[in-house]
């Protein structure tokens, strides 16, 4: 950030009055300009055992596989999005159900969140931002080519409740980059 | 948003090209700037069956009584952030528990996460955040004298699972405005 959004005078980096941490803060009106964690919101789609999964059509880690997931909107739940996310990269339908995962990718600055969710049918495919979608079986997850490690955390909670006949959710902290 | 926060131009509110939503697009560098929800973060500390209450110093709902939580900062966990927010507004060392509620406040843009605690000590005290702050009894919770309905709401969840020896977490959508 190098300008005030709200005036467009030069920011400076400075730690505000009252506060403890440093803010980008405007030189002229005084608008002090706050970043924040974003949170970025997916589900594991399940269909007859199988669960979907999508090949990254766009950066980062394209080519790679994830589940739907992306951005929270302002105006929407947590399980909004998922399932918007689901419609727009795989043009699947879910039924959204409980909590999986909290990754926090704090190098990131992103809170990640996923859920279990349910395929209302098995209709779906490729999109903009997906070059392929498929419906796999467990022991055809590609683990090696999978895109970020908040997918495989919680695609190995998700299984390991799975066996265990449990729901269980789970609190994890991801430091290191994509390597 | 007026200006660009990266070269001060004016901004154009429009949809950007492979995208569904208006975003504050930059009329000269063409720097798409999003907007996306915020984390507010919290615990219900607990002390000897007591809970840590603070009345609050600033706006909003300035005089009104909360649990401690306030905005999660880059860089840190929600646990990490329930606990800051712990000693800022009441001076109280907790250890961050199980998840309470997930509060979707969507007309402000923020979701609200509660956890319970567990206070280290019986010390805490008023700050610059928080007028009073209180240890009180269950019944002598000041319902009508809340800060926010998302205190509100995680307080009544909080209660019920501790009468039922349960520890569940909960998710609402609350769109209503504060009245």
């Amino acid at each position: 950030m190098n300008f005030c959004s709200q005036c467009g005078s030069p920011v400076e980096h400075k730690i505000p009055a009252g506060d403890n941490l440093p803010r980008h803060v405007c030189a002229r009106c005084g608008t002090v300009h706050y970043s924040n964690p974003k949170l970025v919101v997916g589900c594991v789609p399940e269909f007859d055992g199988k669960i979907l999964l999508c090949k990254r059509g766009i950066e980062p880690r394209l080519g790679y596989w994830t589940v739907p997931a992306g951005f929270m909107e302002n105006g929407e739940t947590l399980q909004q999005a998922a399932a918007r996310e689901t419609q727009e990269e795989a043009l699947s339908e879910v039924e959204v159900g409980s909590l999986i995962a909290v990754v926090h990718v704090t190098h990131a600055h992103q809170v990640h969140v996923f859920f279990r969710a349910r395929m209302l049918h098995d209709r779906f495919g490729p999109t903009a931002e997906s070059l392929e979608v498929r419906l796999v079986a467990i022991e055809e997850i590609p683990w090696d080519d999978l895109a970020f490690p908040s997918t495989a955390f919680t695609l190995r909670r998700y299984l390991e409740d799975r066996a265990a006949g449990s729901l269980g959710h789970h609190f994890v902290e991801l430091t290191r980059r994509f390597s």
